[in-house]
């Protein structure tokens, strides 16, 4: 199967459990519920639920695209996490970011209350879902995976710090917690629910949670790279937007050379996680994807 | 056992447990687990997990804080939702609260990136330790019952249409709405948690179901009437500034006489519920408590 007719057959269900999980925008409080699917459906990559997937697949020995859709909810669930995310990212008070992927922000469209509201519904749906896993002991570590990667050891602490660390100085260490937590384990618990939900050793679980998590650190450099050298199209926001606010980069306290060297330096070692793996094929094209980004 | 001893007690063992699940503020981000800390520990009434302790222990057939300490998971679980929704609703954005409890509210402290962080974490962190319940149906069945509580349909769904619906004219349906699910769902929850962990029969789970929402609604008319007639003391906030933000309020739309009736008949139909019940002293005192707050 090609690649890229992987990408669409799983985005096109993922898309569709999607739209049957969100509550239909002519239920009460419609407003609310037109923000939640407003932010959810922006054209976004969902590379978090084809990451999950393509993990679990390569556990089950073969791409069935039938094979997946008792795991489907858990695909949801990450973007929906994910989704929440974002839209507590762009307000005002934190990013301040108007616009996501060309449109408005959600609290552009729907308004700053709106939007918190709806990020706290997401989150509560990503959660709900989870529930129905008919399995119990697997929904329960499930539920935990996920809460561990949103929590403020996970992706609510990689915000904190970074909301908190712009307009000041910060160190590598510091940048590198962030890219970490903001983007890394999310990534890590997409591999860890797929090893979860398939029944994996424990040891597969680890060395997967690293591939994605050395890949959420490869993807933040080189988006950090692009930001400081790159062109909108590659970047799909404006580049120097991350500079121009006083955010720390990558490239800003290490330099540009030496930002590329560990960039392809993870995306080498994510590489060899996975190598002797037996279909594989997805994950590689994961670490391509982010190599072919790199100017 | 005097109703002050057991309000004393239970609140005693719930701080405690409060105090151990919340990470020190010594972690990193500190900041924010310094936001979630102020938050939770600013001298609520812990209403919610006492009425889930009352609950259950009314089902139990005795009052004894050893038996309770299994569930003491559950009472924080509420505490932390519950702490969650007062920050997301003081904020700039929603109700503008600069003051909880004649002290700063949290995004005043803590600037507004992270006082939205903090709910976001507490939110996460009232699920995580809900699946450490031993009996794992158990556990599931709590996270969708407190899940359904939080939900667009839930809380979220009535803190929705609460800010959406201020500086509007609103119909006495709609401000029903709102009671119902800003601070009716929770309570419900409360009960029908006990009655999840003891492991009631379902018709026993919605008669406490039915008790806790009517409770609810009791509470917030009351609340309305002393908006309009009550002094600090008893209202524990400026009288007056529900309505000079605005807000509809119950005698603002039926009258101040109507609605001391409404009070009083939900009021009534709540100790119907549950005068036939063993046990139920403490079930009683949450009806009496709101009725002598009644101008």
């Amino acid at each position: 199967m090609l690649v890229q007719e992987y990408f669409r057959s799983r985005q096109e269900l993922l898309e569709k459990a999607l739209d049957k999980y969100l509550p239909p925008v002519t239920e009460y409080p419609e407003n609310l519920h037109a923000a939640m699917r407003y932010s959810v459906f922006n054209g976004g990559k969902r590379l978090r639920p084809i990451l999950f997937f393509a993990t679990y697949e390569m556990l089950l020995g073969k791409k069935n695209i039938n094979r997946i859709k008792r795991v489907i909810p858990v695909a949801c669930a990450l973007e929906f996490v994910h989704t929440a995310s974002l839209i507590h990212d762009d307000l005002p008070s934190i990013d301040n970011s108007v616009e996501r992927r060309g449109k408005p922000s959600c609290h552009v469209k729907f308004g700053e209350a709106t939007a918190i509201l709806a990020g706290d519904a997401l989150l509560t749906k990503a959660i709900e879902i989870l529930t129905e896993i008919n399995n119990k002991t697997k929904a329960i570590k499930c539920i935990q995976i996920l809460n561990r990667a949103i929590s403020s050891h996970g992706m609510i602490g990689g915000q904190t710090v970074d909301v908190l660390s712009s307009k000041k100085k910060i160190n590598i260490n510091t940048l590198r917690y962030i890219h970490l937590k903001k983007t890394g384990a999310l990534l890590q618990a997409a591999t860890e629910l797929a090893c979860v939900m398939y029944g994996a050793d424990e040891n597969v679980l680890i060395t997967l949670s690293n591939f994605a998590l050395n890949l959420g650190l490869a993807y933040q450099i080189v988006d950090d790279i692009l930001d400081e050298v790159g062109s909108y199209d590659v970047l799909g926001k404006e580049p120097g937007s991350d500079t121009k606010s006083n955010k720390a980069t990558y490239p800003s306290l290490v330099g540009l050379e030496k930002s590329k060297k560990q960039a392809e330096k993870l995306l080498r070692d994510s590489y060899n996680m996975i190598k002797n793996m037996k279909n594989n094929d997805i994950l590689v094209e994961f670490v391509d994807m982010i190599k072919e980004r790199l100017p």
